[in-house]
C-alpha cells in the first residue's frame, strides 16, 4: 500500500526525463513532504490519499527547467539598451548603471527575475551578481531552488571593496546557506579577462575546500580570445588548463569560441558547459560548437543570461532557440532533436549545477520540482509528441502549475509566494531613476 | 470637431509605424466603421463620441501583425515529425498526410490557423496550400485579413485535377472574392522545381491580368539551387528573370540561397521577399542575407511558414528570432535593430501584399487593423524602449485586444469571432486518424 501524499498531480503525459527517458501517458506523481513518492501510471496511484489534487488532464507533467546561468536582478535593465555595439552597451549603459547599483534594487530586479522564472517554468537557476546575498533571499522568499555566487573580480566592488573581502563574503555565504534546503552557494570569478591567474586559483581552491561548483564566463567572444591569448599566450580554455582549474565542479558559461583542443581540455575534465544561444545570437558573440559538445559526451545545460541581454528569462524560448539554432548552424534537420533539448533543460541543467541526486528529473526520492504544461490551447493543438510541442511550440505563458521542493508554488498561473503587484511596481520605480538618470 | 466614433483605443503608447515612425506617448486611435479616424495624443481624442472605448493602459497600441507566408491548414500537422532529414520528413510524413487532405481538413486546419494568428496579434496573412477556398472562408469567416492562394505545380492536385483547372480555380476565386472586404487573391505557383517555365509564365501572366500578387517558394535550399541550375543552367532567381517573371508584383518566400547576382535582380525588379526564419532554421535550409538585401533597398516582410516547420504562427516570435539571427550570422549586434524588424513585420508586410495602402500602419483613412499589448507583466516590465520589447521579449500571448478592419475579433484575449473549444476539438480528430494512419 502506498503512504500517505501531500499532492497528487494527476492524469497529464508524465516525461520524467529519467535515465530511460519513460514517458508515462495518463500518468501521475504523488509528492509527500519535499520528496518525489512515485511517478507511475495515473491508475496505479488512484488509491494513493492526497491533501491536494492537481488535475493535469491534457497537460504534461515535468521537471522544472534549470536556468543554469543568468543574472536574475539584470531585468532592472531590460530593454535599457539593445541593437548596440558591445562596448558602447556595456560602457554607456550596463556599467553606469551598474555603478549605481544598491542591495535594494539587487533584491527587487531579483524578485522580479524570480517571478518571472517560476511564471515561465524554471525551478532552480544559478546565478552571478553583485549584493548575492539579496539574490539568495529573494529566491528563498519566491520558493525557487538557486545556486547563488558573488562575481569575483580583480577591481573594487561595489559590494564587497577589496578582492580579499569577496573570498570571505563567499564563504560566509556558503556557511548562512549551508543548511537551506533551497539555495546553495558557489564560487564565481567573472572570467578570465576579469580575474587575474591568482584570482581564479584562489576562487578554485575555495571551491575545491568547500566542495561548491565553480562558475565563471569562459570564451564568450573572440575578442576575449584574442585579448587572453595576447596576455598568456593560451586560448581561455588553455589557459584555465594550465592554471589547473578544469574539473568536474566547473560550469563554464558561454563557451563559444573553442578551438578543438579546448573541446577536448573540457572533455577530459568533464567540465560543465552552460550555453546561452539568444544572449550570444543578440550580442553578436557567435554560436557555440554545442553538436560537437555533446558529441565529445560533455553535458551541456541551457542558460538564458541576464535579463539585458536576452531579454527575458524564458527557458522554453531558450530551448526552441537551442534546437534551430544549430540545426542552421550546421545545416543538419536532425542537430539537437527536441528530446536531447529537454535534457539540457531539465536533468543536464541540474546535474551542471551538481544538482543532478535531487532534482532534474522525477524519480522516487528526489526533491519535488514539477511544472504542468497545459497543452488545451490553440497553439498546443493538436498533441502528437509532447517533446516536439515542448521544445517547438509552447512558451513559459503555458506553464499551469509550479511545484519546487514538494511546495505549490503556482497553481493555474496564480503565483503564491510573490506579491506581483508590489515586485513590478518596485522595478518600475528603479527604471524611472535609472531612465531618468540616462538621460 | 470630431466625428463620432465606433472605438476608440486610449491611454496606451501608439507606433504608428507611420513613414516618420511616430510614436504617441498617452496615445490614441479613433475608430469609424472601417477606417482609422485618428491616431493622436488621447488628450486630443479626449472628446469623441464612442460607442465602445478600450482602455490601454500601460500597454502598446500599434499596426496588427503581418505574416506574407504561411499554410495556415498545416496545423493539423504540427509536431507530426519533426528533428528529421528533409527528405524523410516530407516523403515519409507530411506528403502522406496531404495525399490524404480533403476540403473538411482544410477548413477546419485553416480555422485552428486563424485563431491561433488572432490569439498572436496578426490581423493580415498571406496563404498558399490546397483547397485555399476554404482558407478563404475560414479567414473571413474568422474576421481576419488574408491573401489566398492555390497552390499550382505541374503534377495533379487534390483540389482541382489537372493543371489547366488549377488557372481556372485561380480565375474563379479572383472572381468571387472580388469586392470582399477582408479576402484578396493571389496566383501561386508553389516554385521553379516544381512548375515548369510554362506554368510559372502562365500564372505570371494571369496575375498581371487580374493585377494580382504573383507569390512562389524561391531559392529555399541549396538543393534546390543545384537542381535549378542544372535544369535550366541558372540560378532560381536567374530562370525567374530569365522568363521575365521578376516584378514589383512577385513575393518571393524564403530567398535563402541567393548570389550577388541574384539580389542585384530581385532589387532591379523591386520583387518583395517573405522571410521565414524559424522555418529556415528547424529545416537547416540556411540563413537569408537579410542585411543585404535590405541595404539593397528590397521590401523584406516576415512570414512562419507552415505549422508543421516552426511549430508556430507566433510573429511575435519570429520578430525576436530574425533580429537574433541576423546579428549572430553577421557577427554585427547592430544589424535588424528593433525597430527595422517591426517595420519588416507591420508597413512591409503590407507592402510585400500590395495593401500597404489600406494597412500595416495607424493613419487617418487606413483600414483599421490594430492590436493592442499588456505590457504590465512581468516579463514585459520595466519598459523602457516599446520597440525593444515588442522584439525581444514580448510573444503573442501578450497581445490583449485585436481589431480588424474596424471589427473588434479579440478583446481581452476572449476571441469574439471563433468557437475555440469546438475548432481544437476538430483539429485534435484529425490529428487522432492522421496518427493512426501513420502508425
Amino acid at each position: 500500500m502506498l503512504p500517505a501524499a501531500d499532492i497528487l498531480v494527476t492524469h497529464g503525459t508524465v516525461l520524467t526525463m529519467d535515465g530511460a527517458g519513460t514517458r508515462i501517458n495518463d500518468g501521475a506523481v504523488a509528492i509527500a513532504g519535499d520528496r518525489i513518492l512515485a511517478a507511475a501510471p495515473a491508475e496505479r496511484l488512484a488509491g494513493v490519499q492526497a491533501k491536494k489534487v492537481i488535475d493535469a488532464h491534457g497537460g504534461v507533467i515535468m521537471p522544472g527547467l534549470v536556468n543554469t546561468h543568468t543574472h536574475a536582478a539584470m531585468t532592472c535593465f531590460r530593454g535599457l539598451a539593445d541593437d548596440l555595439p558591445l562596448m558602447t552597451w556595456l560602457n554607456d549603459h550596463i556599467f553606469p548603471a551598474e555603478a549605481r547599483l544598491t542591495p535594494e534594487m539587487v533584491t527587487k530586479g531579483a524578485l522580479l527575475g524570480c517571478a518571472e522564472m517560476i511564471l515561465s517554468g524554471t525551478t532552480c537557476f544559478c546565478d552571478m551578481y553583485l549584493f548575492e546575498e539579496a539574490v539568495a533571499r529573494a529566491a528563498h522568499a519566491a520558493g525557487l531552488r538557486a545556486v547563488v555566487g558573488e562575481v569575483l573580480f580583480d577591481f573594487p566592488s561595489p559590494n564587497y571593496g577589496a578582492l580579499e573581502n569577496g573570498l570571505a563574503y563567499t564563504r560566509r555565504m556558503a556557511a548562512r546557506w549551508a543548511d537551506d534546503p533551497l539555495i546553495g552557494v558557489a564560487v564565481e570569478p567573472h572570467s578570465p579577462y576579469l580575474c587575474a591567474p591568482d584570482l581564479l586559483c584562489r576562487a578554485a581552491d575555495l571551491a575545491r575546500e568547500l566542495q561548491l561548483p565553480l562558475v565563471t564566463h569562459l570564451s564568450e567572444t573572440a575578442g576575449e580570445v584574442a585579448q587572453i591569448r595576447s596576455r598568456y599566450g593560451r586560448t581561455p580554455v588553455g589557459h584555465l588548463a594550465h592554471l589547473g582549474i578544469l574539473a568536474p565542479n566547473l560550469l563554464a558559461c558561454h563557451c563559444v569560441q573553442l578551438t578543438p583542443e579546448d573541446i577536448a581540455l573540457l572533455q577530459a575534465a568533464d567540465v560543465k558547459i552552460a550555453h546561452n544561444p539568444e544572449s550570444n545570437m543578440k550580442l553578436a558573440s557567435g554560436i557555440a560548437p554545442v553538436p560537437a559538445l555533446l558529441a565529445a559526451g560533455l553535458c551541456v545545460a541551457l542558460g538564458t543570461d541576464g535579463c539585458a541581454s536576452n531579454n527575458d528569462l524564458d527557458l522554453f524560448l531558450e530551448m526552441d532557440t537551442a534546437a534551430k539554432l544549430h540545426k542552421v548552424a550546421t545545416l543538419d534537420p536532425t542537430a539537437l532533436p527536441a528530446e536531447q533539448v529537454l535534457k539540457m533543460a531539465t536533468i543536464d541543467g541540474a546535474r551542471a549545477l551538481g544538482l543532478d541526486a535531487i532534482t532534474g528529473s522525477l524519480e522516487p526520492g528526489k526533491r519535488a520540482d514539477l511544472i504542468v504544461i497545459d497543452c488545451r490551447k490553440p497553439h498546443l493543438t493538436p498533441l502528437y509528441h509532447p517533446a516536439s510541442h515542448l521544445v517547438y511550440a509552447a512558451r513559459g505563458g503555458d506553464v499551469d502549475t509550479v511545484v519546487i521542493n514538494g511546495r505549490l508554488v503556482m497553481e493555474k498561473r496564480e503565483l503564491r509566494t510573490l506579491d506581483l503587484e508590489r515586485i513590478t511596481a518596485d522595478v518600475r520605480a528603479i527604471a524611472a531613476q535609472i531612465g531618468a538618470a540616462s538621460r
